[in-house]
């Protein structure tokens, strides 16, 4: 278990988070009721600061910022139980620390709970086709054409802001985070037990199908 | 004809034709009448999805993930007749239970037949040119800088969303599909065969022009 | 001089004029009156289609598209002055019909004239800025690192567009065709000659300012 | 000190700073009130220009344009004592002339001073967080994937205008030469010094964290 993969975790979720919601917060407070307007610039901060934790942190922790890709990580062999286990608990810490961080940043109460209820079989299914696409993209990618993941992971989220029903939150850690928050992005905390467990599920699909997909082709054939 | 080809093309074709209708109910339904915001969010994630499934199903299928782009690889002696049915039925059947499960995430009636009338002159000129970029974008990128084509696909599409008066179909699969959804993405089934037609008559002018254009240039010559 | 290279300059004006004048009226048709909406329209698709065929027709033509490029070029001694006539003669015909095929498309007439007053000193000082910028951009970049020109051309005249206050034409031949059309993107006939001839001695600026700053690097430093 | 380092610090600037100002102008001038949407302008152009300029002048001067950045790469021995000095002047002289070329091109009036007050700790810790983020992401990219480093840091700073109540100054001399235009970008001079004091302790952090995260790592790991 390496220290700078722990605090690559921790950081790059501290970052991520803040970004989620902090920039939840600025679209909303600016954009004039016009919620399109507000997950454009959500989407656009989102997307973009994925792209320079990807790129940045690939190499010191595999950047996964999510406990769906790190479970995957685990079934694949590629991380061992206890360094995954560690994973989850810094980027949980991280990420939460990120919120409240993004909370002082705009001068909101720190400490809050969403209120945002998200639920419904159509907002599952968009959570688990969403952790699909990505650990799909994420197992993919790092087949065929390695040296792409930041841009993919960045421009699948992107895409998957405006896709899913749900606005893809794609990230059991991110869930847990977002309920602690009573802003754009937050969700409220009743509705984070299914979310995760649809999450689970796409991540756990797509685990299996890259198999399918992938085995028959050389590593970096592209 | 390799499985993971087929299976390629029909998850490629269900995630693209998920983004292009999921994210323009999305974007209809939090735009506030303002259709322009409304295409900027369906624009984003349609190109960024793009480039996603062209980096990874390249080596996979060649991520055709349109007939239009398998007729003119047939007419060049790149994929053989039956493999080339194979992936269109594969388009089809795959991007229509896209239209589905974007309809099932956004909780709306899953089978509907469209009522968005397109048609006109403009429109179909507007397809043929469209289409004819696209095929030009992927014969004369693959040639003089192969490393290149899923950003020029994503970002053709991205402009081309916009320099159309029909907003870029430039694929009868997606024609056919976007036909079952009564929503932003939609066109009405009588408007589909002159869409179509369109869209193939600017698909076979790109295959004869990229030869005059590209023909001099040495491979990777970039 | 050669032939594809001729016909090079001509498709790859025809479309980016064509995105240029296509997007501009599809955005303001549904902008709703918000001319910043409009523009983030007309410029994502500028920008877009800009990476396509610089990628694609850099190793054709150079991918010049532009009167004012061709003169550097001209003036630097890598293209000949028979070929750089025709490189201009090629960028107007192609991207006055690209300009017309956008009329068609968006059944708007062919043939008009703009009635858009663009004047004064702030909006020549622009077209200065813009253009100076622009050429040091095509040189500089040519010199440290050629593989990115595509992505920094597009990138820079995504934000030409917004940071002066003409908008960054930044091209002899895109104003005059811009002239032919009463849209979103048009110049009234009698404000062409002012815009070029800023244009050209902000080409002039950076023809020389780009010795003093990249002389001493070796080429590809990057 | 190598003269056309200077000279790549203060063009850089120039471009730079005319850019944040001239799009802020044209963003809200166009925006109709609705500031998401300007600020959507204002993050495009400033983003887009970043990628432009670290592409073009990372090889001439390193492409710092930010005494935070320089202060940083003394600290380390990057620099010396007395090109940093030239630097940071070259930073301020270009930057403020790109403010008041970016008047000259609005027909604002070139010499003003802004009245729009930002203060309190949630902006002083915002910029702060932004530029912890913004010198981590040079530092740590430089070390793992230095090609990278333009769309990084374009990209980091698309992202931190939206996740940080202040829109993500990050940059000393940006925050002086801001203070000299009354428009969207702007900042009161007397909110300058907690500004540059909370810069200048985030880059100091990014400085020490970095050699926690990235030491481990073998150069170009990526």
């Amino acid at each position: 278990m390496r220290r700078p993969a722990i605090a690559g975790e921790a950081l790059g979720s501290f970052l991520l988070f803040a970004t989620v919601i902090g920039s939840g917060i600025m679209a909303e407070r600016l954009a004039g009721g016009n919620v399109a307007v507000a997950l454009l610039g959500n989407t656009l901060a989102t997307g973009a600061i994925l792209f320079v934790l990807v790129t940045m942190l690939g190499p010191v922790s595999g950047a996964h910022l999510n406990p769906a890709v790190t479970l995957v990580m685990r079934l694949r062999g590629h991380i061992g139980t206890g360094s995954a286990a560690a994973y989850v608990c810094a980027q949980l810490a991280g990420g939460i620390l990120g919120v409240w961080a993004a909370h002082a940043m705009f001068a909101a109460p720190i400490f809050e709970l969403s209120e945002k209820a998200r639920n419904g079989p159509g907002q599952w299914l968009g959570e688990a086709v969403a952790t699909f696409g990505l650990v799909l993209t994420i197992l993919g990618t790092a087949k065929v054409r390695p040296d792409s993941i930041p841009a993919s992971v960045a421009l699948y989220i992107t895409a998957a802001y405006w896709f899913t029903s749900s606005t893809s939150f794609a990230n059991p850690a991110i869930t847990v985070a977002r309920s602690l928050s009573d802003s754009f992005a937050g969700i409220a905390p009743a509705c984070v037990p299914a979310f995760v467990a649809a999450q689970i599920a796409g991540a756990l699909a797509a685990h299996i199908v890259s198999d399918i997909l992938f085995s028959d082709i050389p590593k970096e054939a592209a």
